[in-house]
C-alpha cells in the first residue's frame, strides 16, 4: 500500500525538506492517465496511467482511497519496455486517454519516508509525503509528524490527484468563459 | 503484423526443419490468456495474454485474424518486468484468466522466417511458421512454400489458435462424459 498526503506547497518549503531530508534525484515525470471502458474510474476512485520518465516507462493501477485524511491505496506498478506500445495495447483493450500530467519532481528521502516537492504543469507547487507500508495507522503517524515539521497543517491535505485537480481547474475555466 | 501459418507436425518433421534452418533457442512457454469484461475475445477473435520464458515475460495484445488462409493478425507486445504484477494488474482492470497454454517450443531460423516446433501440453506437436512484415501477399508466398518443402499441404493450415484447440478438446472430453 502506499500510504500518502499531498499539501500544496510554495519555493521555501523546499529549502525546509532540504535541511531534514537527503536529495535522491530529479525528474520530469510524463504520465498519461486513462479511463476504463467498464467503469468511470472518476466515480470508482480508480486511475490507470503510463508514467514516462528519465527511468523508463511504467503502468501504474490505483484502487479507491481507503482512508479518509490521506491518499491511501493500494498500487500495482509493473515496468514495460515501450511507451507507444503500452499506450496503444491499453487503447485497444479499451481504455481511453483522458489527460496528461506534466510535472518536474525532487525525490527526497529520510529512513523509510519519500518525500516529492513537485512542480506540476497548470497547477504549481505542490508536496508529497509518502511512507509504502501496511501498517496503515503507524505510517499515517509518521507521515504527519514529517507533516508539521515542514509546516503543513494535516487538516488540510488535499486528497485529489493531480488529474482531479486539473479536471477541477478545466471547469473553472470553462465556467469563467461561459459568465 | 505477424504473418503466420500452422500445421500439426510429427517427431520427423522437425528433422526437416533441421536440414534446411538454424536452432536459434529452446525454451518453456506458459501462457496464460484472459478474456475481456467488455467483448467476448472468442467472438471478436482476439486475444490478451501475458507470457512466462526463460527469456521474461510479456504482455501481448493480438487482434482479429485479417486473413482467410493463415493466422495473420496484428499483434502488439510489450515486455513487463514481473508476471504476478502483471496478472493482477489485468485482473483488476477487469480481464478475466481463462487458461493457461504450456508448450515446449524450438525456434529457428531461416533469413527472415521464423519457424517453430512446437510440443504442446495436451495437444501434441505442431509447426508455426511466420515473418513478421506489412506485405502480406508476399510474405504468404514464402511461408507457404517453407511449408510445402516440409512437406505440408497449405490447405491444411490450421487458423485456430493453441487456446481454441485446447477449448475445443475440453468440449469434446465433456461431450465424451456425457456419453
Amino acid at each position: 500500500m502506499e500510504v500518502e498526503v499531498k499539501f500544496k506547497a510554495d519555493k521555501d518549503i523546499e529549502d525546509r525538506i532540504r535541511s531534514m531530508a537527503e536529495l535522491v534525484c530529479e525528474k520530469e515525470e510524463i504520465d498519461l492517465y486513462f479511463n476504463s471502458p467498464v467503469r468511470d474510474f472518476r466515480k470508482s476512485d480508480e486511475a490507470l496511467r503510463i508514467r514516462k520518465d528519465s527511468e523508463g516507462v511504467k503502468i501504474t493501477y490505483k484502487g479507491p482511497k481507503i482512508d479518509p485524511e490521506t491518499k491511501t491505496r493500494e498500487e500495482i506498478e509493473i515496468r514495460v519496455d515501450n511507451y507507444e506500445k503500452a499506450v496503444e495495447l491499453l487503447k485497444r483493450l479499451g481504455f481511453v486517454p483522458v489527460r496528461e500530467v506534466a510535472k518536474r519532481r525532487r525525490i527526497y528521502r529520510l529512513e523509510n519516508v519519500t518525500i516529492c516537492f513537485d512542480e506540476v504543469k497548470e497547477l504549481g507547487m505542490f508536496v508529497e509525503i509518502e511512507i509504502k507500508s501496511e501498517d496503515l495507522e503507524s505510517a499515517k503517524r509518521k507521515i504527519f509528524e514529517i507533516a508539521r515539521q515542514l509546516g503543513f497543517d494535516p487538516a488540510k491535505s488535499i486528497r485529489k490527484s493531480y488529474l482531479e485537480l486539473l479536471e477541477d481547474s478545466d471547469k473553472e475555466i470553462n465556467r469563467g468563459a461561459r459568465n
